[in-house]
């Protein structure tokens, strides 16, 4: 009897995690139908993922095309929401991805959330449309990837949830050192590839604070259940302690593919033969360390604001997004990322009480007076 | 409204996983209600547990007494069967604890299986007469109790069951130097503190062995699913590598009072003050090493034999039992013990298709070869 396809739209197909959902799709041909694909600027990249998967629709910020073969163009917010899909890959970065993560809840859709912008500036908003809709949220970073995978059929409420961090490029750098790192050394990452922001952000522990920020919404845990460890080789991705003090760990190559397929397969899952096996032996050993607090002000800062909530975290957001762009731009040092964020944050009238709207409006106001600031100087 | 109490009688009251079974107890007293408790001839301690948990019944090979205080004797098998009890832990040692194992699972009881040997020896036979009557095999030993841990909730069959071994009390010496080493030596276990019988079965790795049976069992694995590896702060209990490659793994101190407690309160699971909190950055490495196969020749011996199976796996454990009887009794030397059970094994008329009671006779035939070539000669 033929089963029937996941039908799936990736949101950002071009990106890293875009491309490697697609990775994953292509060993399984029979279980996974693509019906949209929606990209940036990269047009050409766009181009061939639609001739491979034949997509129905696609969308793209660059309108020079109204179709490709036989790809029709719908707007992204289409494509988020199309009744002919079940399964939204949302894998665009940035605040404004959370309207698309509202809509495609909003109709029910399971999402696959890699941007993690949205969970972190609208968490409570995000379950709520989620749980009122029949929608469901299924983190794609590798972290609550892991974190979910440990909490699967436990019938009590964790104790702690315990984050790891690879530390970053500059893991090994004292405080000194890294008034003069450059963006190409922030973006030489020791053990993962991913994208640009969040290779910088992952060297601020920027990152790893939104993640806690991402952990506490997904788990309804507080803060104060949520630890960050250092953890060099990249191998555990998460761990989780019971309330009885068992604790239980999720490992595998650092590779995206892995959360990626969880998601996509949830709750079954499947051999895929492109995907490196970990081999324990190789590995030989496993470091956890405590975070240095004084090299990672980024994520003080972070949680600092995330404890008192509003939206302050879209400011947060909003304001690291700039910061990391000012960087990579050359226009501010690595070190000036944390000191523009609290300049922001600090200006700005928090609200307790906000809608989604007010999240976005925050993000950006956040962003751009960030940026201007360096831009006008 | 009140809760309805768990009822339980504990074979092996006064053993090393008996006593500790009565430490969980004790920090639950609305939770559990001890019916029963059994011990061999430690009658003082077992007095001093029936004055503290007042169950209507004790068993014990010594019977010199027919009550203690109020509980009245009953035989070992009553305290396995009776139907005022709901969880029989069974911890006691040796072989002749399978057909106890079997009548509590023929009278459909919950039956936490610390006596391993029942499992190894007719592990298919206990899975039957469970399954036919209702009653459940819950794992007692830290390893298979990891695994466990590991694939609750799971969907998809794992790929790979990853045991993991101390290496037990001779793992730095060479093959050379242990055959002088004293059964003191032997029972100075680096990491678990245990009975006898067990510590020097996880100095010869034939505890490994027995592991690697029971998990075939318990998880209808084959052996070449199952994988053993040296790790020596015996942190990680064990792993499962899912069929996606992701590989979940359990952690904890090593305290038998966890996968003891994890046991009683399946599938919940509660916070118990007394047990140890594992902190990661306290143990700041976890190693993992190919097991050196030189050292441990009983463990490549057994897996010869249980590969074929029938009622060589009862040979295995009866054979290893008068074996370890005879080194604690200084009759033979600490590398004898894999000769004299070759000898026994080699010697035996195997039946591949067996009944409980031809298991039994098998282990009872091992014991009395292997142990009377020493006494007689």
């Amino acid at each position: 009897m033929a089963r029937m396809k996941k039908r799936i739209s990736i949101l950002g197909s071009t990106g890293s995690v875009g491309s490697q959902t697609l990775d994953v799709i292509r060993q399984f041909p029979d279980e996974f139908e693509v019906v949209g694909l929606s990209a940036g600027k990269n047009i050409g990249k766009l181009a061939k993922q639609v001739e491979e998967f034949a997509p129905r629709y696609f969308s793209s910020i660059d309108d020079s095309m109204s179709e490709i073969g036989s790809a029709k163009r719908l707007s992204i917010t289409d494509l988020a929401t199309h009744p002919e899909i079940d399964f939204v890959m949302h894998a665009t970065a940035g605040f404004d991805g959370l309207p698309l993560a509202c809509a495609a809840l909003r109709e029910g859709k399971a999402v696959g959330l890699s941007n993690k912008e949205s969970i972190v500036m609208a968490g409570a908003h995000l379950k709520r449309i989620a749980d009122d809709n029949g929608g469901t949220i299924l983190p794609i970073d590798s972290e609550p990837s892991a974190l979910w995978q440990c909490v699967i059929g436990e019938k009590s409420r964790p104790k702690r949830y315990i984050i790891t961090a690879s530390g970053g490029a500059f893991r090994d750098k004292t405080p000194d050192e890294l008034a003069n790192v450059t963006p190409e050394e922030a973006l030489n990452h020791p053990t993962w590839t991913m994208g640009k922001k969040i290779t910088i952000d992952s060297a601020t522990l920027m990152n790893k604070a939104f993640e806690v920020m991402e952990t506490a919404s997904l788990f309804d845990s507080s803060f104060d259940e949520i630890d960050v460890v250092i953890h060099r080789q990249s191998i555990v991705h998460s761990l989780v302690e019971m309330s009885d003090g068992s604790i239980k760990a999720q490992l595998s190559h650092h590779d995206m593919r892995h959360p990626i397929q969880f998601a996509l397969f949830y709750p079954e899952r499947r051999l895929n033969d492109d995907l490196p096996t970990f081999d324990l032996l190789e590995a030989s050993e496993l470091t956890f360390e405590a975070m240095d607090p004084s090299k990672y002000p980024c994520f003080d800062l972070a949680m600092k604001y995330a404890r008192i909530g509003g939206t302050y975290n879209a400011v947060l957001v909003g304001a690291d997004e700039a910061a990391v762009d000012l960087f990579l731009a050359r226009k501010i040092r690595f070190t000036d990322i944390a000191h523009e964020i609290k300049t922001t944050v600090k200006a700005h009238d928090n609200q307790l009480d906000f809608t989604v709207e007010d999240a976005i409006k925050a993000a950006q106001w956040a962003y751009d007076t960030t940026y201007t600031r360096h831009i006008t100087r």
